[in-house]
């Protein structure tokens, strides 16, 4: 047996695979209860568990193990690695050396911090770092964790699916960048500086390189110190790049370290990390988070990269975040994993903050549509940590699917109903996909900020203190996630992220048009890949201004030179606004860029009927230049973006008439997929067209229906699927949990919204004898061989059936 | 013709007045299109409606005025006048000098800073302040804002109430505090630091007196340098904190210099100034922008201070913003004025931020409920800017009750449904209140922090640096906004806030409790007060110190010395967690001061055992000492403060068995009124007990009941309210929109929600000859004179007849 990753699914035994993992936690829970658990799990239609397994539990004192259950039942992994083979369920295992999983000390023995403090981490005031963790290369604490994976390794192997066992796929440490952005601090320990020193040498060779750009005089590199404070000069700036670059290769460093050691312990299955997650109810810092292992990625690929998806709550707020994520993972990954949800969101990690069962199904669905291949619900079970072994308190995860008791929430229903659902469809979404003719580009640099713009505490960099003007979280958050991404999704126009860096020009070249947010620099190679994607047929659309410098700060117009476009001037006006393609007086950025070239169409003017923006053809392909930028903050920001966009002949086959409604479709081999979806608090009544089916009952059927989509509420059908010889379905608004072919019969397992209509258009090749909808015997038209029938949903599902 | 503020309500010719109104934009909308707007309104039963009336609109030119329409329709203000006074309403007017309202410059001409630049307000480093804004007491500004006024304020007195027409209010210039606070940046030109000069030698009188304090050698006051970036020492400490202070002053020379000219024009009718709001869904800043009035408080008590309430989304997540909010503001005016909501959102700001009409819904009732006595509808109609004077884009607030053209929106149905609940109960509620035992502190100088820790961008000020502890911010916003009083809003705890500064002693004196955070410092009258208030027999609760220095930094442990409670020590565990009342091993901060009294009760110990919290009797009263602190994050924390409130009996009649379940009373003189609100976006079911109310029919009704509230859903509904002699109602789950009395029945207007059971129990001296429900006859049984009536709800309202 065996379980592989490709570049779009999970495979098992050769045959494409969906996992759809729950996380239970045994060492939270009575051993009693785990069969219980299990069971639930078993029973909401999962086929995978996921657990850490941490260190400090089963090394409970220097050298002491136990995996047994001998000091405390609910220590005996062996126990429940055999229940969860016994059950038939596939297993992803955790084994740290950090979990994190708000678990004290992160999963870490406190005997390791008491016998041996010369692990810790400190900050720049030589102090222990704030977060009190260690020095991820510190010889002593690999040592111990040498000796952690030389007693759970041989384990694992045990249990792996390449030994005819259920362990899939091991984790390697957990989130361990995570440290580093949460706190905005590095670790300045001489375990960690010696690192530095090497990254440095290894990157300049010569200390006189450093020097020249650095413009300092150090004689070595390991004089060379690290960089603290604020940033007011080149020096600061230059520290702090190589400090940001540095951690991503030290980050590598580390987990090909702890790889080694899982390899030479016989562990042959795939391994992954995964990304710090939300906050605070949406993801802007996600990307950075992502692009903290950009060297790992290089390094050592076969590590995938799993995602965190915790909405906290699911609205129009935040109905791009997770598709956002997302695509900035698999851009990163360069399409060489599938894209995993390691922890979906199922429970909250606080009581103060609740989460609803309708959010998270529409949630649920979403992250079918987003790209999703595998996911796992965080928290499935919730746990009770023992008695002051939890970071924040007693209880670990509320509201989740299951008790700690295993009695089942509404969320239980939910996740027991998608389970069906992804039996079903599973792995045909996953095969299927958007058709995407826009391209948006990532550029990695413009993320590495997490030490000089921390995600809380203070920041240490002004861009105007070093003569730039585009603050790249600004720019990050506001234009790129909030502006352009938000409006993309919301105005239903599918896109790709690619990373400018890595990607293939010729993988570029499919987008009809590619966004790019440049701020002041931007090396020259990217510069001119842009430039030959535009003479290759592409639309780049750049904005708020051409690139200036490169990333060592030398003047560097690349692009600008390519395009033949000169800057007039720059102007600030007091309410900055702008006229775009029609969409009138509306708010940009204050700084606004003036433009000027032959043969150029102006798209942009400013209140005093300046350019600001323009078009024009270069060879095979053209490009746009905005000299500002926006959010999405007014309704002219989301026209603004629509002109932008329909500058290019996008094409799309679903419609709808609600620009409130998320609405499109998937395509895939054997048939597509149709998703609609409301993430509003309210009803939306919308009319839907499908212009790829030529079914003329369809036309009829949608030419005449407003259809009302509930609040918080969508679904997945799909489209031209044969269900079995002679019997499709064209077209349905019914969630279609399983279908079974039966002796006499089709059953059709039915969901849907109780307040939202059910119907179904099939193609019969004959007519069938009778259709009974939840048992009842239902009379039916034939019209060119296909059938309509239309029913009400109910509470619970039920039966189609045609003999 | 009259119009009075009281401590309580609002007196119309001596009555008592809700002021419910809504916000109309004459400038904003086709003149022909006017009369259906404020027909909408009065429809919408609005009994005023309120304006502002911006500066730059009607003086369009330097001394060039049109209040007539002369050169645009919509300058007709005499017009609009006209046609609100012929249609009923009464009228607040909002004349500036500024309006903000996302207009252009704020209101004020062009001109002016065209002509006249020396009135605008500079930075700390001598560029044009950030927000673009004048120096309110520029001699060259404040002698055009003169002329403004000599020119609106006349048709105001035209139309004052006083002169039988219907301007009720007038308001005196917007947010002014709003520009220092957002940008987080005084105003240092010369114009403004005269009076910065002023107001040291008024405070100090001889420069030695602030040399001494400031460690410093100045010669004169006017040589005293404004503070300038980061806080490190002490200099900088007492600069920024008269800096802080001596704004509070300069808002109150400003806005009295406004008053005296607007009472020099005859205008008679009371004024105000509103308050700036929330921000992002969120009010955690709201106190600090309330406290930036704290002087206006003492030298112009006469001008009300009104509040916004912008809460986004209503939910769980922000089910105490307003109430604090209200509380904040009541305890600042010291029961001065009526606590009136000036901008109550209804409409967004921002079309990328939807607000839902079962939202606002139970947000308004909340309103009443959190105490407000009048509200203004922001925005009831919305707007469309001329071309160019938009400070965003075109549009003015989505989603509003009724569009630019006065067409309805789902909103306006609940507007009109709460306009006519209002009709009927308004007076009744706003002379009600709820019953608090519990009284929690608020300390103005924790929050005088908008310079050194502006709400954006960059901190000046970190705690440590000056040998402090405990940081304003996370003490206020964490631990005070999201734990107590999140928390006792939850545990549907009443409370009051009071100025410990201003409240009198023999008002704090009525509370059992009285919950106090303190920093390390605190002036030595306000430690007297709460030893005195110990004495008389109160229970202080004090967390996370006692307070060890006075504001001048010098040592002050007056309140700690009364009790008798030593210090031992300080620790900081690196995973803090403290057993407290029984609630066990949950997180708290990491900073805990350890204690030890004699005849004390341990209340609280760390993981260590050692005694971190303690209770005290002391003379009448008692004091409780928590050395460490807690949001609410974790259900251990809620039930930690539920311990610790439960340590004095705190009566309450109305108790529901759902932690979930918002629920309470407010008491009246006629009657009470019941409130039941579920926040959550799921059902929740409870059982009630009312324990005031000793009908034996209500007692076995509620015995069996099980309730299942809707999600997001509340009702107010009146307790033992005569409705005629003879009839009263004793307890409804309806919301009782009128009550009429016909000739030969009483009708009663019912709503509710569809999905939640109406039930009325009415005592009856008579028995009816017989009971209409919706038009149909319903038999009823009577027993002990008490009728009991259920019925569902519907869309629309309908009615009970008892004849």
């Amino acid at each position: 047996m065996d379980f592989k990753l490709t570049s779009k699914t999970f495979k098992l035994n050769g045959k494409d695979f969906f996992i759809l993992s729950g996380e239970i936690h045994y060492f939270r829970i009575p051993k009693r209860l785990w069969r219980k658990h299990l069971t639930r799990l078993k029973e909401a239609n999962c086929n995978t568990v996921s657990t850490y397994i941490p260190w400090c539990w089963h090394e409970y004192d220097d050298n002491k193990f136990d995996f047994k259950g001998e000091t405390s039942p609910e220590r005996d992994l062996i126990g429940f690695l055999n229940l969860c083979h016994e059950m038939g369920l596939y297993m992803i295992v955790k084994p740290g050396p950090y979990i994190l999983a708000e678990y004290k000390r992160n999963g870490l023995p406190e005997w390791l911090f008491d016998n041996y403090p010369e692990v810790q981490a400190i900050d720049e005031n030589s102090n222990i770092h704030p977060l009190k963790m260690t020095t991820y290369m510190n010889p002593v604490y690999l040592k111990y964790a040498k000796r952690w994976y030389d007693n759970i390794m041989p384990i694992i192997k045990d249990y792996q699916i390449t030994n005819d066992k259920m362990i899939i796929m091991t984790q390697l440490c957990n989130e361990i960048a995570f440290y580093y952005w949460f706190s905005g601090e590095g670790d300045y320990s001489s375990g960690c500086l010696k690192y530095y020193h090497e990254f440095l040498e290894n990157k300049y060779k010569d200390i006189n390189k450093l020097n020249r750009i650095y413009k300092t005089d150090y004689t070595a590199f390991n004089k060379v110190g690290p960089p603290k404070g604020d940033v007011k000069c080149e020096k600061g700036y230059f520290g702090y790049r190589d400090w940001h670059l540095f951690y991503r290769w030290y980050y590598a460093v580390y987990l090909t370290h702890l790889l080694k050691e899982v390899r030479s312990q016989g562990v042959d299955i795939p391994t992954f990390h995964n990304l710090p997650g939300w906050i605070d109810g949406r993801a802007l810092e996600y990307p950075v988070n992502v692009m903290m292992y950009d060297e790992l990625e290089k390094i050592a690929p076969e590590i995938m990269l799993g995602v965190d998806h915790i909405p906290e709550t699911v609205d129009f707020r935040n109905l791009h975040d997770d598709l956002v994520c997302n695509e900035v993972t698999r851009a990163l990954q360069n399409h060489r994993h599938p894209t995993m949800g390691v922890e979906i969101q199922s429970g909250s990690r606080h009581h103060k903050t609740r989460v609803y069962a309708n959010e998270l199904d529409l949630f649920y669905k979403a992250c079918l549509i987003h790209g999703l291949k595998g996911i796992n619900f965080y928290m499935f079970s919730q746990g009770i940590n023992p008695p002051r072994k939890g970071d924040l308190g007693p209880v670990f995860y509320w509201q989740t699917p299951v008790d700690n008791n295993a009695e089942p929430s509404e969320l239980y229903g939910v996740i027991q109903k998608f389970g069906e659902f992804i039996r079903t469809h599973g792995v045909r979404i996953a095969n299927s996909s958007k058709k995407a003719s826009i391209g948006v580009g990532l550029y990695r640099p413009y993320y590495h900020t997490e030490f000089t713009i921390p995600a809380f505490g203070k920041r240490k960099f002004d861009v105007e203190d070093l003569g730039m003007h585009y603050d790249p979280q600004r720019l990050r958050d506001s234009v790129l996630f909030d502006g352009l991404l938000r409006s993309l999704q919301i105005l239903n126009k599918d896109f790709m992220m690619e990373d400018l860096q890595s990607v293939d020009l010729k993988h570029l070249k499919k987008y009809k048009q590619l966004w790019v947010m440049s701020l002041d620099c931007m090396d020259k190679n990217t510069q001119k890949k842009l430039a030959n994607y535009i003479e290759l047929g592409g639309h780049l659309i750049i904005l708020p201004t051409f690139p200036q410098k490169d990333l060592d700060l030398k003047k560097c117009t690349y692009l600008q030179d390519f395009c033949k476009i000169a800057d007039k001037k720059t102007v600030n006006p007091i309410t900055p606004k702008i006229n775009l393609l029609g969409v009138n007086d509306f708010q940009c950025f204050s700084r606004i860029n003036l433009y000027k070239s032959n043969q150029a169409k102006t798209i942009a003017i400013t209140e005093d009927g300046e350019c600001c923006g323009l078009s024009k053809k270069i060879k095979k392909g053209k490009v746009t230049i905005l000299g500002t930028a926006f959010s999405y903050e007014l309704a002219e920001h989301l026209e603004a973006y629509k002109s932008l966009i329909n500058t290019d002949n996008i094409k799309r086959y679903i419609k709808v008439n609600n620009s409130d409604i998320i609405a499109g479709e998937l395509f895939g081999k054997d048939c597509n997929y149709l998703y609609i979806m409301n993430y509003h608090r309210n009803y939306q009544s919308f009319n839907l067209q499908i212009n790829n089916i030529t079914s003329s009952a369809l036309k009829k059927i949608l030419k005449n229906k407003t259809f009302i989509m509930p609040p918080t509420y969508g679904f997945i059908a799909p489209l031209n699927m044969e269900i079995t010889p002679g019997i499709s379905i064209i077209f349905t608004t019914s969630e279609i949990l399983s279908i079974k072919e039966q002796k006499d019969f089709i059953e059709l397992k039915i969901a849907g919204h109780q307040e939202f209509m059910g119907s179904l258009l099939l193609e019969v090749k004959n007519k069938p004898k009778k259709v009974l909808v939840d048992g009842k015997k239902t009379s039916f038209n034939i019209k060119s061989k296909e059938i309509y029938l239309e029913y009400p949903h109910k509470k619970k599902s039920f039966s189609i059936k045609i003999y």
